[in-house]
């Protein structure tokens, strides 16, 4: 029945798709663990994944599934879309029984115990969903844009699809999730196909979700329901309700909305799936909207990290160049969710600029929801914390916390960083594309990189090729100087729309050597981002920089009194023993600033500036992993001198 | 039984009461509608005031109070706490016959039909709450720190004190309305007293209400309820959850709180109440925790107009310095708290800096909340609108909206206004003090002024007094330069401790003119708050102006390029025909920055500056009274010429 492979990763695009690039096949992939990636997926298979497997347990998610069976006494717990917890944990695992071919007893147990409830506790007719099956059956499908009946389903058939594609367990619960997953999503078909109602679900995810079975079964019904929900949206199908119309991206439909806005998370999932939708049903101008609401994003609502989401109210865009650095959500499902978005608009296009975007996300604000341990979270990823910060409840923690009271983000990232060796390459007819850096082997070379820590990338062709290929080599938007040998020998290295193309009939132990030159950057934010007004940010490479409070504590100098001396270099610190194998050397003056009125007649910043020392700043996504305290990525620039 | 004279206003310490000022009696004070505050107090009168009644019959507060009388059907319907708007436009009705000495028949019969109905249906023990009355009995007092059962207590007990302060109607229904609050006051007093449960309620508002009414009636126990409350918070009585203790202000006890936090709204509310308590029970060290907190407040948490909230999540003052224009929450009912809790200051200490920072709320971030027609409302009060926001929902609209569905905020800024006459000026045994300046009549003087347009303030001695005593004249914090004249004659004009004081046997007809010297300003923000960083606000004497659209729509000039020139003069211009009679002139510059990337290496504030000509910035409290479009007050500032 399988129109993917059974060893493909996520997002499987089918043979007739749109598509510019292919994903490799999941089994031709593989991270070492010495890489940087390769370690936080190596820590996510021993730390998150486990435990998010244990607070399954210890919040009421397993519980709330098990009593449906009997199993389990008590009333529902938590989010009343806690299932979807389960599901994207189980999606999870399944990804990491592939990736190691074998998991622990305690994961491996979890696949296959929760596999056999899922379909011990799924009515009849295939609906699913503990919350409503429980103490709330009266509210069940009347309550579809709050409900996430559809949000859940998708995650349960995205865990599906994953133990299909990713097999190997004992037993195999591949066959059994996609059964399961088939009667929900016939159920959804019969409800709101085109013979059901016309209806939308509050939180996109589903479209996503079906168009994945679509391609895993080849059966159509799946894909036409998917771009059905697509096409309903934006048509005032969500009754009004005070967040308002847009929060829901139900204001307008997708194919004429002019810029992303509303809740992120939804907004993202939704665009995931638009493309999914598109590229599988050769639908261009589709395709075309989810490139111009891309735009929309990053020209006036993205974070420096990658990060989306201004707003804790409702976890919303924001109004454009709204991207305050203390009170930024950037929410991790939504880094998480426009990872994936970008992932599948590089498939289909091909363009640079979208694995430029994967890159940003992935080292900064993905990478630093996860503590060094892996068993701490951000939900939110502000860019400032500021003195005197109150962290004393979760919606914004001075720290990341070990779970939350809405835990949609950790087993986002345990799925995420289980199938991470999925997102770095692809193939196409001419050859292989290699768009994220990390050491592994993919598909007919291996890559040697200490990457981002430093410049050089090795990369070893495995083995003779008769014939010609080509090795496409993304240069990342920041980098103003590549260099490139091949075999010791320099190569001219001009990108053409963001790649090195190196077309030859390639040997056995042949080896590139791509460096990206690194020097440290200050960025500067666009006038209108009136939050970060008289900042700069320090990068280098892809990371962003932060301070933070840990590297500032010296006698007479206030964390918030720095400024950046703006005409003196950065200079760079390779330190082995520090949080970081690489620190910037920030040059920074201390302007005292006391107490004193708020406002008062005459400039308020022009007190004598005293040099401070360089101050270390470190990497963004490794804040907040000593004590707690102040942070900035946006630091105040001290005047020019003239 | 009256402790207080039934022509008390708004608070009235009782003669034991420790006080440095006193209220003058309510009918010893008049506003004319000629001035800015006897016209907003006019329009109140003829505009909020009936809309408010209006409102709630159509969204249907006082249905839930009726069908528990049998009088309509349908269910609850609003906020849980809808009671407390039908308390609060009582209060408002109450003082507005108390001020004017009659009511239309509309309102008249709002008061009385509402008297009557609540004491209709009032429960036999005293209990009145028509949401805990009507479908949910069986969560009556289970959850006090959700449920605001005491703050719409609270509020009914000050429509009572209302009603018994300013008789007239007819039927005169104080009587009837303080029997009501004193019956709900007893139960409360046998529920929660000394011999009862340690509870405090989730929303303050309660203890102030109780002073208020053992002010009225002399019953020892009200008093003693208040402070219990007061002490029993901060002691962990609210049961954890995820908006933390800090929401409640339940974290500390308010002697040993360090800062205010939290819920704002409840927070001022509260520390209304303490002032209270603490003057009544001559708690200096209670009344020194208020005086520090106030200062907490004014040192890092306050916003330009005043207005206090930085959070839409939770309606929160945020962290110290956090205090965003755009997202600045600011909401009214947090203003009008916060300049009750300042007049409570004054009286108690006599501190010129309260009546200062009542001017500001009153002039700024209470004004603004209300639209010229008096019929349309802000809830939260932003400093800035965006180009390109939102509007959309009711969170946060582009303009006033006429209703909110937590509305709160209208039937509050109708009972400060029909009492605000009771707010401007105090006396003590040396003579009387003038703090809030309009025009009108208080206690032995008359004043007549166009402030806060014009300079010029002229008092007039009504009648001959055979004693000396003094006058008293604040001389704002803002004002550097105060004239004097008496009869003419120009007097020395140095203020101590805040006010001038003239001390005579003052003889009818005797003319005072104080001329308060008000050129534009411009004030720049402590470089801490990181959002408003790089810019400046334009005042003149008690008001903040602001850019906004309508006075910036000219060919080639888009508004967020605009820049201010801190090197030129900002002029005066008066316009009797324009939205406010003085105008400032802002000598801006355009700094043209389109689309781009929103971060890139190197300055992008460098673009070429062309001057722009003057635009008008009008006062920040009329923004919004025409089309919808961008605002703000504070201004980016661009580079000094070296």
């Amino acid at each position: 029945m399988s129109e993917t492979p059974r060893t493909a990763g996520p997002v499987a695009p089918t043979a007739r798709a749109l598509a510019a690039l292919r994903p490799l096949p999941a089994d031709a992939v593989r991270l070492e663990p010495t890489g940087l990636l390769g370690g936080w997926q190596a820590r996510n298979a021993a730390a998150t994944l486990p435990h998010c497997v244990d607070r399954l347990d210890t919040a009421g998610n397993l519980a709330n599934l098990r009593r449906l069976a009997g199993d389990a006494p008590g009333a529902f717990t938590g989010m009343w879309f806690a299932d979807s917890d389960v599901h994207k944990t189980l999606e999870a695992a399944a990804w990491e029984l592939g990736r190691a071919g074998t998991l622990s007893p305690r994961l491996s147990g979890f696949l296959a115990d929760t596999a056999a409830l899922l379909e011990k506790v799924q009515d009849p007719d295939g609906y699913l969903d503990s919350y409503y099956q429980g103490e709330h059956r009266d509210r069940q499908w009347t309550e579809l844009h709050f409900s996430h009946e559809l949000y859940c389903a998708g995650h349960l058939i995205q865990a599906a699809v994953a133990a299909a594609r990713a097999p190997g367990g004992d037993p195999d619960v591949g066959p059994q999730l996609v059964a399961v997953a088939r009667r929900f999503a016939d159920l959804l078909v019969h409800r709101y196909g085109p013979d059901g109602t016309a209806a939308v679900c509050g939180h996109p995810e589903i479209e996503t979700a079906l168009v994945e079975l679509y391609r895993l079964t080849g059966h159509a019904p799946y894909l036409q329901l998917a771009a059905r929900f697509v096409e309903l949206r934006g048509h005032g199908l969500i009754a009004p309700d005070k967040l308002g119309p847009r929060y829901y991206q139900d204001h307008e439909p997708v194919r004429t909305a002019g810029e992303v806005t509303g809740h992120v998370v939804r907004q993202v999932y939704l665009l995931a799936g638009v493309v999914d939708v598109a590229v599988e049903t050769h639908d261009t101008e589709l395709l075309a909207a989810a490139e111009r609401l891309w735009d929309s994003a990053l020209a006036g609502k993205t974070h420096l990290t990658g990060g989306q989401g201004s707003r804790h109210r409702d976890e919303s865009f924001g109004d454009p160049y709204e991207l305050p650095p203390d009170r930024a959500y950037a929410e991790t499902c939504a880094a998480i969710g426009s990872f994936q978005w970008a992932w599948r608009l590089l498939l289909a296009t091909g363009r640079a600029r979208y694995a430029d975007e994967m890159e940003r996300l992935l080292l900064n604000g993905i990478a630093g929801s996860t503590g060094l341990e892996g068993t701490t979270f951000f939900y939110s990823n502000p860019l400032q914390l500021r003195t005197g910060h109150d962290g004393s409840h979760e919606d914004a923690p001075s720290q990341r916390l070990g779970w939350y009271s809405c835990a949609c983000c950790p087993p986002n990232l345990a799925r995420l960083l289980a199938s991470l060796h999925a997102y770095l390459a692809t193939g196409d007819e001419t050859g292989l594309q290699l768009h994220l850096y990390a050491t592994g082997t993919f598909g007919p070379v291996t890559v040697a990189t200490r990457y981002p820590w430093d410049e050089e990338i090795t990369i070893t062709v495995r083995e003779d090729h008769p014939a010609q290929w080509t090795l496409a080599l993304r240069v990342p938007s920041w980098c103003a100087e590549a260099r490139l040998t091949v075999n010791g020998e320099p190569q001219p290295a001009t990108a053409e729309d963001g790649y090195l193309r190196l077309t030859r009939a390639w040997r056995g132990g042949d080896q590139v050597v791509l460096t990206l030159a690194m020097p440290p950057r200050l960025v500067f934010p666009h006038p209108r981002i009136d939050a970060v007004r008289g900042t700069a940010a320090l990068t280098r490479g892809p990371l962003v920089y932060c301070l933070e409070h840990a590297d500032v504590s010296r006698p007479g100098v206030e964390f918030e009194d720095l400024a950046l001396d703006p005409d003196a270099p950065v200079e760079v610190a390779h330190r082995e023993d520090a949080i970081a194998p690489v620190l910037l050397l920030a040059p920074v003056v201390t302007r005292p600033a006391g107490p004193g009125p708020l406002y008062r007649t005459g400039p308020q910043d022009g007190s004598p500036a005293t040099p401070a020392g360089p101050v270390p700043a470190i990497p963004y996504f490794l804040w907040a992993n000593r004590a707690a305290g102040p942070m900035r990525v946006w630091i105040p620039t001290a005047p020019r001198k003239v």
